[in-house]
């Protein structure tokens, strides 16, 4: 048997706990939360119908794959939720350990190449990183907008940090910010955010 | 506001519902049946990790985006187990009607580029598609293993029916073929399947 295949069959085994890691945010249609791989594709397809509205030139396809890998250190380091400013302070160490653990399982070339993308991801410097990151960041805002205000109203979220948090979709379309920015004051009008 | 976002937007909290429609496959590490959404991820991934094991050569980012909304039919046509004899004979009609539908909600070139999709995945023609399909395919075998039998064993699922079920594998991949070979000998020899 193919030593390699092996290693490539234990990494994908590895991803289906996935699965199991919960994160605030609840789904639209049923109180509970969802998971890293639900999470993972609903953004990779919604690159895929968005895409178009990149203020830049963007290559859709590379955005998919850093979308599909770029929480999959959560295997190792959790979930942090992104108002959590105790849990942020050392969640970048965590998960680059976590990274090390987890991309090792592959073969070097293999493993050079997600690591490759999670790094782009991470750094939000290029074109690519900074509309997945606008996919990443929204999709969490559209579930607690149209869930009746999901994990905003349980932990009393502020306007300011929604802004904060949001601004990738700034930076990286117009069309999208024109959207984004209709929600949150509609949210704040209908008393699912707080203004602070 | 620009009305082709909105339709977007309706579009991608519609596929939110993907996390709530369960699978006859058990997760790896726990005692439950997983969801398209989730699995849906996790060929995609598996897809990233694989196509190099492809017999010829694919584009695997058609691979990946195929993957992520292969199942996408099921919003209305629900999932059919694959062994349901009786579910299987109007499948393809439900899912034609469902994928008007679904597909329906976008605007007209997206809406056709995503149907396009769907169809070659269907047909399993091309190279992409039977790769995409032995994905689609391996994914449920491999929980199934490693979690002690699943639905295999809940079905009591026949050796037979399982070759006939993964022949895409076979069509698209020698590595991969002797992996399946091994681990469908292996199951059967610990009893997960039954020879019949």
């Amino acid at each position: 048997m193919d030593d390699r295949i092996i290693k490539d069959i234990e990494f994908i085994v590895e991803l289906d706990r996935m699965k199991t890691i919960l994160r605030q945010t609840n789904l639209i249609t049923e109180d509970r939360r969802e998971d890293d791989a639900q999470h993972s594709w609903h953004i990779a397809v919604m690159s895929m119908v968005l895409s178009d509205y990149s203020n830049e030139e963007i290559d859709v396809n590379k955005v998919i794959k850093m979308l599909l890998i770029h929480d999959l250190v959560e295997l190792h380091a959790g979930d942090t939720f992104c108002y959590d400013e105790e849990g942020n302070k050392d969640k970048r160490q965590r998960e680059v350990e976590a990274a090390e653990k987890i991309f090792g399982m592959l073969d070097s070339r293999k493993g050079m190449e997600f690591r490759g993308l999670w790094d782009e991801f991470e750094e939000m410097e290029t074109p690519e990183a900074l509309f997945a990151s606008s996919m990443d960041r929204l999709q969490p805002m559209l579930n607690n907008y149209y869930n009746g205000g999901g994990s905003w109203r349980k932990h009393g979220v502020a306007q300011s940090d929604i802004y904060k948090r949001i601004s990738p979709v700034k930076d990286s379309s117009d069309r999208l910010w024109e959207f984004v920015e209709h929600m949150i004051e509609d949210a704040y009008n209908r008393g699912l955010i707080e203004k602070r």
